[in-house]
């Protein structure tokens, strides 16, 4: 379709491949294992298949890991070390002769929630994805900040307290140890005499909204927490608007209550006097985003 | 003299006055009280009386409070209340009948540290000035970051253990409480049996250098949580370079030494690999910078 743009978001597991309209609408989608572990040519010519009978003008990637958004490059990635130094960018500009962009996927989902969820209504904004991990990703002056190696928007492993709960990475009291998802689970444990089964935030939320005992505190605990990461990221960067998505989001006010009365506490008022605080309902915004992205012009 | 700049750094006590050459040294300088109290055009007519003997190009102004600075107006400021609203750079103009810019004072020092110390060869640098408060500015894209309400920067405020010490602000484990001067003097009243008298930074400095018992260890300390501090900025920002500035940094390896070990322990090494931590040495950096800030085209 005209005006229309493929989005390619690259999971180390699997990778969803959509097809999104001008306005951010997700036309059709299709997911497929990644398989890292074989060459990234071969991943090109699978998505390049995939994408065979659609219209599209451009396409745009998200990768789990660093990447040179100039040249579309890997520059690292845990989970997809193999296609480390492989542009692309370059690639699906040849393999589909269209415009492809490739930058890190928090990115292209932080993107994607800026253009469609605040219709780019902002100028500063702190984006973070609450899943599995937290990741993040800084809009500043309308533009992505890409940081020195691509690196930028890692506000999930920002240290909350030294002595907190270990993170997956290794290091103790990360943001990500206690509103990612396996941090939420893990306070619903600690506070919760009887645990929903099976135990997933989505559950976590319904045992909350039905008054169960102790979910709530659960939501409030993890939203504190949140409160504080944000609030320190809201102090460094005054953004216009702070941007929560991913499946822990979407419990909606049973987090973002608690983050407001840690908002609403803080001794510096100004940054957070006209602070806006959003949650766009849950879309494949990896998807939609890198979509989005590739129609930016650098 | 021709291709200097008159910078005023103006803190709620005192006004520091100097005329700076194009390549930031600082030629001649004089204070004063700050006298917040009376009103605005008094202060201007002072510091234009303090410089009229003096040659120059422009004014750069630095104030301790949240200024917009493309009108050079005072948002908001806690120790100069009654100058809010008000534009130090119509009212410096028409004084000076040159040039004149405002801005927040930490954003001039930090400006000053990236255009003398860095010789602005980095494009994404977090500035932290370490004194009485810890406070900091962004240089992003080689430009300074003000954020939505020219409030950013307050990188000193960020939360490292909601159960800390109490910080002036308020609240309780902020960066500043651990590495500001009062936190790092409260640091030494714990760690050490006997503690240098006059108690300061410099003296605890002295100490630690002589091999007294204890004093070491306090530098340990708040390096290490100040490497916290700057390791969370490190991870969402990925900036080129790291800038300390401020009395406490004057402490040089002592403070740094403790910082590089946290930096070496991050299991994120992307942002940390070619990251350069520098203290440059300590000059008055809010009156250069803010001399230097008026040459900046906008």
């Amino acid at each position: 379709m005209r005006g229309s743009s493929v989005g390619v978001d690259v999971g180390g597991t699997f990778v969803k491949i959509g097809l999104a309209a001008k306005d951010g609408t997700l036309l059709r989608s299709v997911s497929m294992p990644t398989e890292p572990g074989r060459p990234p040519e071969e991943f090109v010519r699978r998505v390049a298949g995939a994408v065979k009978d659609w219209r599209f003008d451009s396409v745009g990637l998200g990768l789990a890991g660093g990447v040179d958004a100039a040249t579309g490059t890997l520059l690292f990635a845990p989970n997809l070390r193999r296609w480390v130094g492989f542009s692309f960018k370059r690639a699906f500009e040849r393999a589909l002769k269209v415009r492809a962009v490739a930058d890190n996927d928090a990115n292209a989902a932080v993107w994607g929630g800026y253009a469609v969820g605040l219709k780019k209504r902002a100028r500063h904004v702190v984006g973070v994805t609450l899943g599995t991990g937290v990741g993040g990703g800084l809009i500043l002056d309308g533009r992505l900040h890409r940081g020195a190696d691509g690196a930028a928007g890692e506000v999930g492993h920002q240290t909350l307290d030294p002595k907190g709960p270990l993170c997956g990475c290794g290091k103790r009291g990360c943001l990500e140890a206690y509103a990612g998802t396996a941090g939420l689970l893990r306070i619903a444990r600690r506070r919760m005499r009887r645990v929903p089964s099976p135990l997933t935030p989505k559950a976590l939320a319904d045992a909350a909204r039905a008054g169960v005992p102790g979910a709530r505190a659960v939501w409030d605990e993890a939203g504190t927490w949140l409160g504080v990461g944000l609030s320190n990221l809201v102090l460094t960067f005054n953004p216009d608007a702070v941007l929560l998505l991913g499946g822990v989001a979407r419990s909606g006010r049973l987090i973002l209550d608690p983050v407001r009365r840690v908002f609403a506490a803080q001794p510096f008022r100004e940054p957070f006097a006209r602070l806006r605080l959003s949650a766009p309902a849950d879309r494949d915004w990896g998807c939609v985003g890198a979509a989005l992205l590739s129609r930016e012009s650098r």
